[in-house]
């Protein structure tokens, strides 16, 4: 019987704990679900006779050297800064490692202490990164097998809200840590390649620099650029490539709101600011506008940004409530990120019964035999209800479906690891595939 | 004999080591200046008797301890983060010192230690901080020896350059650290108190939210807010005042110019752009600028900003020569800032006779046996050429007055000081206007 010890039962485990569970029995695994909160790995788990669920303190070095030496496999599903010291821990103790999460440089650097361990540390196999890098290694290597060269690639995903759930004016809700959607897009310019120019947009102008994303039959969305656009040219083996852009998918209308808090500095998580346990949210907004001896508040933040109060922009800010006189209600003084955050979170929740929606898109254009050619290829994929999120699916199959490859031996390679191999992509699509996650291709030209 | 440590030979050191050559015969001073750069040294010391120029590199602590060992009084002219080992030093040597650098917060902890050792650590005594202390403190005192009470205290300053010397479209010439006018305003949200309501104003922001400062005799400026005018607040004995802002000046036009490369990006210097040390100009501004199939460089510039090409703002960024074909010329890759950097100090050169001019207005409003009144005290002087700047007048001759009369045992409060005692700036402010460097009051009200 093998052991998989996961690492972290939150939001993104749900699926993915589901799948593994399931399989325990025909795979003879026992899972071990650790997390601080003893009550959400209990309920991950749902009393399934192989799951052991157990409050662990992933911080705490001996505890988690311990839970990995008895261990046959790690999947860490820690927030990505925290994976590192798992992944030490892993090369000491010669055990293969599974993370959803951006690889970081650190990350990288141990490579060669995992091929001298002689284990596994596979990165980035969630969802964006994750299926993106699949689907879209999957029609890269298909071009290149025909002698064609890919002369533009552009990828965006995003997590939305199904239609049917769709029931407030930003077309958003939060099915993944709210933090970082607050904080999305901060930290430094994003960056990418078009027709042969280096771009760079700072985080100000983010939101305003956005490209409008059709999908037959799903209608049109609204797309800003990732950060890093630029570093996947080499791991998608398109150094040369004139036009590469990552970017982010939201319903339309979403950015230019969002635009309006970035705006204004609602968004600025670098700084306290003073008295803000005491204020209002009207007082909150308030402190981020011009000062005028006789406009409302609300007068002034239309000024500021140039929009009228029937506008769709000025009614998702006003949908927020925060031009109320109403408490803020944090104890200590915030930042304004953080006091974004908790309005938002009021706001923006997933009910019981709501689906979100994944919704990932590539666009092509390649040459072939002297001719040019585009390819479009999308993937929309429904959630069942607040746990059983698109997101927990599409996050947990892929991070599920590699473990289980991994313990039968299915994965030769070793060392830091990214799923853009064929010997991973294709049976980790064709599986995803039978599990309602998948493809439709569109040759346009 | 006492020995007088000067560390740093910069630019805002000339007319202060002037100052203290010239007083050294009969206050009986030997004055040593240490800089990294010896010609630099010996240059300001100009062959003096009672000079002694020598290279000192003050990160080490052996020779930095060695030398203030040797001394009777520090002067420390380091860049702002390097004053704190240096106070260190002096506390435990118990040396006097003086910088005319913001106060660090890991320098007020010093207090405590520095009153242990009998010592004298005084800070903010240039220009801007230093004289907007001195007059400020004057008035907001004068005011409440008659029982008044300030409402509004708005200061303002601008290192500029004078009227006969200004023949660039800028209206802008370096007499300080280039770098640090490149990144005037970053790292965090200007904050000021208006009519009791905290503001925030984000950095993208900072040079759109500009106020007009008419001075009477010299025409109009553009003031933008600095990073923290609150903590004044309480140095001024100002706690509950409703109105406070401090803010810098700049010749009208030259915010909105400035602006235009915050909202491209090019200020920025938190990642370094790719390939960047084989650029030229044109391609540097088009990677901040949208891609566009047909439209030149300065089309969509124009057109991103919003402005005509027959408009000033545009004049002023062409003039710098921002559109050329021509090399960079910088060897490694660099960041956006660095890069904008290289071309104004190209630019923005004070010629050997050139004149600078620092601006410094405050206006305050009062309430006195139940009126309201005004009063705007401003202070206009300008340099003599581009040695002996206003900048190094006005930087460095509060510095050379303070040593002169901490030597001569003037000043008797011991520890981290500010100079807004009235047994200091009494005695500086008078000496100040027989140098030139006087203030005109205007009772408005």
């Amino acid at each position: 019987m093998k052991t998989i010890l996961i690492i972290g039962a939150g939001r993104s485990s749900s699926t993915m704990i589901k799948y593994l569970l399931e399989h325990s029995k025909q795979e003879n695994w026992k899972i071990r679900v650790g997390d601080m909160d003893l009550a959400l790995a209990e309920k991950k788990i749902a009393g399934h006779p192989n799951g052991q669920a157990f409050q662990f303190n992933a911080l705490d070095p001996e505890e988690r050297k311990k839970e990995i030496a008895a261990a046959d496999f790690v999947i860490s599903m820690l927030p990505a800064a925290l994976h590192i010291e798992v992944a030490k821990d892993c090369i000491a103790l010669k055990k293969d490692v599974v993370t959803p999460s951006y690889i970081s440089s650190a990350m990288k650097e141990l490579d060669t202490d995992a091929k001298k361990a002689g284990i596994i540390i596979l990165n980035e196999i969630g969802v964006d990164p994750g299926i993106d890098h699949l689907s879209g290694m999957k029609i890269i290597d298909e071009i290149h097998s025909k002698g064609g060269t890919v002369t533009a690639f552009e990828s965006y995903c995003g997590g939305l809200v199904a239609p049917e759930s769709d029931n407030n004016p930003w077309g958003y809700k939060f099915t993944w840590n709210p933090r970082n959607v607050v904080l999305a897009g901060q930290g430094g310019a994003a960056q990418f390649i078009r027709e042969g120019s280096l771009k760079y947009i700072p985080y100000h102008q983010l939101f305003k620099r956005i490209e409008t994303i059709a999908i037959s039959g799903h209608g049109e969305f609204e797309g800003y650029a990732n950060r890093d656009s630029l570093s996947y040219r080499s791991v998608y083996g398109l150094e040369n490539i004139p036009t590469m852009l990552r970017g982010t998918l939201r319903k339309k209308g979403y950015c230019g709101a969002w635009n309006a808090f970035v705006q204004l500095g609602c968004t600025d998580d670098s700084y306290t600011m003073q008295g803000s346990s005491k204020m209002t949210w009207r007082e909150y907004i308030n402190s981020f506008l011009d000062f005028h001896p006789t406009w409302t508040v609300e007068e002034k933040f239309c000024h500021y940004l140039n929009i009228g109060e029937n506008s769709d922009l000025y009614k998702k800010i006003k949908w927020l409530g925060i031009f109320e006189k109403e408490s803020i209600g944090i104890e200590k003084d915030a930042s304004p990120a953080q006091i974004l955050q908790k309005k938002l979170e009021e706001k923006w929740v997933l009910s019981p019964s709501d689906k979100d929606m994944i919704v990932m898109v590539h666009r092509f254009i390649y040459t072939l035999n002297g001719k040019k050619h585009e390819l479009h290829s999308s993937m929309v994929y429904k959630g069942t209800d607040d746990t059983y999120t698109a997101m927990s699916d599409t996050v947990g199959l892929p991070v599920a479906i590699c473990t289980r490859m991994i313990l039968n031996g299915l994965i030769k390679d070793k060392g830091v690891l990214l799923p853009i191999a064929k010997s991973i992509y294709e049976p980790v699509l064709k599986e995803l595939e039978t599990l309602g996650i998948k493809f439709e291709e569109k040759q346009i030209s």
